[in-house]
């Protein structure tokens, strides 16, 4: 079923590789202006939700929420940003970000609006295991 | 458990009423630029999809790729875009929108782009009552 897929190599580039949920890939990307992770349902050319089946689409769902509240339990935002666009790169890829009002692009969406911030080593060192626990262990 | 839910009077000024899914309020946001849908969950003081239980966002991710299902057969778009952003209106409201290639926006995302721009009446009828068919009948 999921024999076909591999990450696209722009994702693949732009992010940090933090483990497999049952559908989807989870993601960081690497820009430090904003807490923000991909989910990426491994499914061969799927490009929107709705090339997703039901039940696909179901288990996209719980797993946006379980990492969208790992995230708000970690990082206390003002707002959750939930999106799948996929304008640039088709393969299907949502978006899970932790917004707040200080950050650099509020209120505006955040594609591209101020270019990719390198992360501090340690600091994302740290939210990636935080996010861990709480994504997988954490149930 | 909805009863003291009213839409969001920003919302209601932005949008047409085309219906009531079991779950949420079905918008057009007036805007020709591009076919633009909004679902509105009717449960007060929803801001996140977090805010909503299990059920509820089941709910919605069955309303919106049916909502976003009924505009790629009308519509045949390049991409579906699908968010829940909420910087500007904080009520949890879920967008859905036909993108094309050759759209005022198109690859950015289309929030604060270009202004609104008015729909021909007639067109806009026809679209609402396309919609209409696909969501409520066509199922």
């Amino acid at each position: 079923m999921s024999s076909a897929w591999s990450l696209h190599p722009q994702l693949a580039q732009d992010t940090i590789d933090i483990g497999d949920l049952p559908l989807s890939r989870v993601l960081v990307i690497k820009d430090a202006n904003y807490p923000w992770l991909l989910l990426v349902p491994r499914r061969a050319d799927a490009m929107d939700i709705t090339d997703l089946d039901e039940v696909e689409q179901a288990q996209l769902m719980t797993e946006t929420t379980r990492v969208a509240r790992a995230l708000k339990d970690i990082c206390n935002p003002d707002k959750l940003n939930i999106a799948a666009l996929g304008n640039m790169v088709p393969q299907l890829h949502m978006h899970i970000i932790a917004r707040r009002k200080t950050d650099a692009a509020w209120p505006r969406p955040v594609w591209g609006v101020v270019p990719a911030l390198a992360h501090d080593p340690e600091e994302v060192k740290n939210f990636i295991a935080a996010l861990r626990r709480k994504i997988w262990l954490d149930k």
